[in-house]
C-alpha cells in the first residue's frame, strides 16, 4: 500500500502551526537572528524522484551543521579508517561547543558532528586538497553534485558574521592544535568551516541531496556513487547517535530516524531504503535543534509508522 | 531469498576462534573472574521460532546488564511517560558507573542502561510492587514469560558476591537519594538489582527472550503482548544509543543493530521485523563489552547485509 | 603598644549589626534551620589567658566543620606522614560535598576539611581506637582538654537529624570504600562523624580551644602539648589554604589568617604567636561560611593590622 | 639573635646536591629544554639590603610565571577592586593551563597566576596603556624599578619560541573572548604575555625585586612605594594559596611562605616583615615547580624556623 505522503504532510502542516512561534531563533550572529519565526517547510523525496512538500519548501536557509554530513562523507571517502585516529564516532554527552571533553581526551573530538569534530574534518579536507580555496570549491561541488543542482552556494555575509563571533571555534581549533590534532592555519580553516556552514538550501534541495544516504551511497536518480554501502550505513549510524548534539538520544527515542540538525532551523533525515526528508523551522529548542522541525518529524514517523527500529 | 543462517554462524564460529582469548574476563567479583576465556556461543531466532546456534548455546551465563532491558521494559509499561522525570534516554559520554554526571545533573541518570539509571528503574519497580520480594518475583516471572521458559532463575552466589563489592553502586544510590530521586531502602534495592543482574541464561534462551522486541512488543510465537509497538521501538532506540556504555556509538557504527551487552560476556541484539540474536564470549574489551561477541555481531551484519541503517 | 581589643570588638559589634540578617541559615536539617538569624558573638584569647568578647559569647552553637580541625590534629599526631596516602593537603576548587574530584582522583580526598577528607580522618581514628564509641570518647576528651573544659559535649538531636539527611556523606564514604580508602563500617563511621560535628561550643570556649594552634601546638596556659610545632604550623597552613571550602582563597585574600568555618555559623582563626579568635553568626554566605563572621574577621584584621602576610 | 644566613645557605647548598639531577627541565620549547640540569642558586635579601647567596646567583634564567606577580601588582594598582570582575583569587584545583574550569565558570579565571588569569591581567594592562608596546615597556620599567636595576630585559628568542608553541594559551584567550572577558587582539596580547614571561633575571636580582612585597609594598632601600600595605598583603595571600599551581597547598604545608614559581626553575618567596628569597634550579617536579628549589625552601624554613604560620 502506498501512503499518501502529500496528505500526511498537509496534516502535519496544519497541526504544527501552534508550535511555530515556540523556541528561539539562533541569535549569536545578526544574520541568523534576523530570520523571522513562524516559518515552516518540509519535503519528502522517494527513490524514484517523486517529492512531496509543504510550506516554504523553495526558500533557502542557512544549513549550518547539516553541512557536516557532507564534509564527513567526503572525508570518510578520502581517508577511510585512518580518519578514526583524528575523530571518534561516539556521542559526547556534552554541549556541541564544549572544550571540556576535548581537553580530557587529548584533543580527539568525540564525533564529526560536534564543532571540534567538524573542524578536524575541514582541516583534513584542506590537508588533502592543498589549500582552503580548492577545498571550499570541492565541498561546494560535492553538495551541488548530490543535490543535482549547480546553483547551490554559500552566503558570505553569514560566514563573515560567524567569523566575527568565532572565538569559541577558534579556541577549539587551537586546543586541538596544541594536542597535535590540527594541521592547517587555524584562521583560514575556521573560515572555510564557517563558509560551508553558510551554504543555503531549501528543504526541496536538502531532501534531494540526502537521497544517496537513504540508498546505500548511490543516488537512485543519477546512479552516481557518493559513498560505499558500508560508508552510507555508517554515516546514518553517526547521524542517529550524534546528529542532534546532546539531544541525540531523545531524538532517536521519539523520532527513530538517522538525522542531522543545524542552528539555521533545518533538519535532514533518512529512512534507509525508502526516502529522504528535510524540514525547516527557524525557532530552536533548548538543545539548539529546530523545535517545530523535531515535532514534525516525530509526527511523520508516528503517522507513517516509518522507523528504523 | 532465505539466507542459510546456520552456515553463516558456522563461518563466524570458525573465524572468531583466534579472538576468543583476547580481552579480560570481568574480575571484580570471584564468581565472574572464574569463568574461563575461550568460550563462545551464538543464537539467531526468527519470527516463526526457527533458531540457529553455534558453540555452547545451552550453557547459562550471568546476563548482568542485559537484565536492564527487561526491567526497563517493565517500568516503561508501568510508568509510561512519567518515568522520564526520573531517568533520561540520552547517551552519557561517561563510564557506566560514573558519579560525575549524576552530581552535575542533580541525581537524574542519563539513561536506564548505565548503573545509576538501572538502579532507579529497580527502585521504581519496588515502589510499584510494594516490596523487594514481590519485585524480584515479578522480574523473574517476566523474564520467564518472554523466554517462554519457567526454569529461568538467578544465581544467589553471584548476587551476594556483587553485594560484597557493591560500594560503588551503593554510593550511586545514596547520591540519587540525596537529590530525592530514590524512594526505597538503598541496601535492599541494590540487593534486588544485583539479583536480577545475576539471572543466568543461555544464548538460546536470551535470543528467544528478545523476540518480542524484534517484533513490535508482541511475541510472534505465543502472541503475548509485552510492550506496545511504540514502546518496543523506543526500547530498541535506547539500546542503539546507550546499549554499550561509552562504546555505544562505535557499536552502532560497526554493527548497526540495537543491542545490549553485559559484563558476563553476553550481548543481545534485534533486527526489527526480522529476528533476535544472542551471543556470548566472556572476555571483555576495554569498554566492558564482550570482545569476540562484538566482532561476531559485526561479521554477522557484514555477511547478511542486515542493519537498521 | 598593646591594643585595646575590647574597644575594637565593641566597634565591630556595632558596625556589623546591619549585616546580621543577611545570608541564609543552614537549612538542610531542622535543628540548624531553627537557629534564628541576627545573633553574633566574638571572642579573642591572648597567650596569657586574657580574653575579650562581644555578643552572645557564652551561647553554645553547633561547631560542625570546625570539629575537623580537632580530628585532623588527632589523626596527624597518630599517623604522621602515613596519613598523606589517604588524604591530601591541597585546595579542591570544588564544593565541599562534591564527588566529582573524588572519582577522578581515585578516592583520595583533596584535603581533611572537605567532607570526604574529614570522613577519612574519622575512619582513620576508628581504625586506631578500635571502635566508634572509644573514638567518639577520645575526640570529646581531646576537645575538652584543649578547651580546658570538661563540660563540652555534642547534641545527639543534631547528629541524628544529620544522619537522617546524610545520603550525600554516605555516598562519599561508599565511593571511597570502592577505591579501598575506607576501612570501617560506613554507617557507624558517618554517625561518628556527625556526632563530632554536632559538638556545641561558645565562642569563648572555641577561642580557648584554638590557643594551642596559635602557639606552636602547646597550650600556653596549661603547658600541655597537643601537637609538635611543625604539626601546628601545618594545621594552620591547611586552614589557610582549605579552611573555607571553595572560598578559601577569598578568605585568605580579605582576612589573611588561618581559619576554619562551620555551617553552624562559627569560624575559628589563629594569629600565630599572638592569639586565637572565634566568631559566630548563623546566617551563611553562598559558600556556606558565616556572612557576618567573615566580615567581622576582615574588620578585625583591618583595625589591628594583624595578618600573617 | 641574628641568624647566620650565609652558613644556612651553604648547608642547604651541600645538602641539596643529590637532588639537582632529579626532575625534568621544561621541554615544550627548545630554549628552555636546552638549560642543563644540575644548576642551583639561592639568594636571601634583608630589609637593610644585605644579601646572602649560594650557587650561580648571578646567572640569569627565564623567570616565566614569576613575572605574573609583577603584572598582577601593576594591574591591582591600576584597577583595584574592579579587577575582581575579570579574575578571582581562588585556588583552581586544576592544572595551570586547563580550559575546563574556565568553560564551566564563564570565562572568569580562578586567579591571576594560572595562565588564563595572567592573560587577562596582560589584557587589562594593554587596555590601560593603549597598546602592546607601551605595555611591555611599562612592565619592563616596573621590574627594573622594583629590582633597582635598569638592565633587566627579556629574551626575544624564548618569547618567539613560546609563541610558536602557544596554541594552548591562544585557545585560553579565545575562549575568554567568547565569554566577553578579553578586550584586545589575541595574538598581540599573548605575544606580550610571552615577552614578560621571557624576562631573564638572576636570583640576586629576583630576591631584590621582591623586597617591596616583603615590606608592605614599600621598597625599604629606596623608599619607593609600589603597592599599598593592603595590596602587598593580598598579593602575598594569593602567592600562598595559588602560587604553585595545583601544588600550592602542599607548598604552603611544607614550606609555609608566600611564593611563586616559574617553569624556568625559579621560585620567589617572602617572609613578610623580614626578607625576600629567590631560588633557582631548572629541573621541575611533576607539578611544574622546581624540584630542588622547593626542597631548598623547605630546608630554609626548617633551619630558620621562619614561617608565616
Amino acid at each position: 500500500m502506498l501512503m499518501d505522503y502529500q496528505k500526511i504532510l498537509d496534516e502535519i502542516y496544519d497541526e504544527i502551526q501552534p508550535e511555530l512561534m515556540r523556541g528561539k531563533v539562533a541569535d549569536y550572529i545578526p544574520a541568523l537572528a534576523e530570520v523571522p519565526k513562524g516559518q515552516f517547510a518540509m519535503t519528502v523525496t522517494l527513490e524514484d524522484g517523486r517529492s512531496y512538500s509543504v510550506g516554504e519548501s523553495q526558500k533557502r536557509f542557512s544549513i549550518q551543521s547539516i553541512s557536516k554530513v557532507f564534509t564527513f562523507t567526503q572525508a570518510l571517502h578520502l581517508y577511510s579508517k585512518s580518519l578514526y585516529s583524528r575523530v571518534g564516532v561516539e556521542p559526547s554527552g556534552n554541549p556541541f561547543n564544549s572544550l571540556v571533553q576535548l581537553e580530557y581526551e587529548n584533543g580527539i573530538p568525540r564525533n564529526p558532528f560536534i564543532n571540534a569534530g567538524a573542524l578536524v574534518i575541514t582541516d583534513a579536507l584542506i590537508s588533502h586538497y592543498g589549500d582552503e580555496y580548492k577545498t571550499l570549491e570541492t565541498i561546494l561541488n560535492f553538495v551541488r553534485s548530490i543535490s543535482d543542482n549547480t546553483e547551490i552556494t554559500f552566503d558570505p555575509v553569514v560566514a563573515k558574521s560567524e567569523m566575527e563571533h568565532g572565538d569559541r571555534n577558534i579556541a577549539l581549533a587551537h586546543l586541538m592544535k596544541s594536542f597535535g590534532n590540527f594541521e592547517n592555519d587555524v584562521h583560514s580553516t575556521v573560515m572555510t568551516y564557517f563558509k560551508h556552514c553558510a551554504i543555503t538550501m531549501s528543504t526541496e534541495e536538502l531532501s534531494r541531496a540526502m537521497l544517496f544516504l537513504a540508498f546505500g551511497g548511490k543516488d537512485p536518480l543519477t546512479g552516481k556513487l557518493f559513498a560505499t554501502p558500508s560508508q552510507a550505513k555508517r554515516i546514518n549510524a553517526v547521524m542517529l547517535t550524534c546528529g542532534h548534539y546532546d539531544a541525540s538520544g531523545e531524538f532517536a527515542y521519539h523520532v527513530g530516524l538517522p538525522a542531522k540538525s543545524g542552528v539555521g532551523g533545518g533538519i535532514v533525515a533518512t529512512v534507509p531504503g525508502k526516502m529522504s526528508i528535510a524540514v525547516w523551522s527557524p525557532a530552536l529548542n533548548k538543545y539548539g535543534n529546530s523545535h517545530a522541525g523535531t515535532l514534525a518529524l516525530e509526527r511523520f514517523t508516528t503517522k507513517t509508522g516509518l522507523s528504523i527500529f
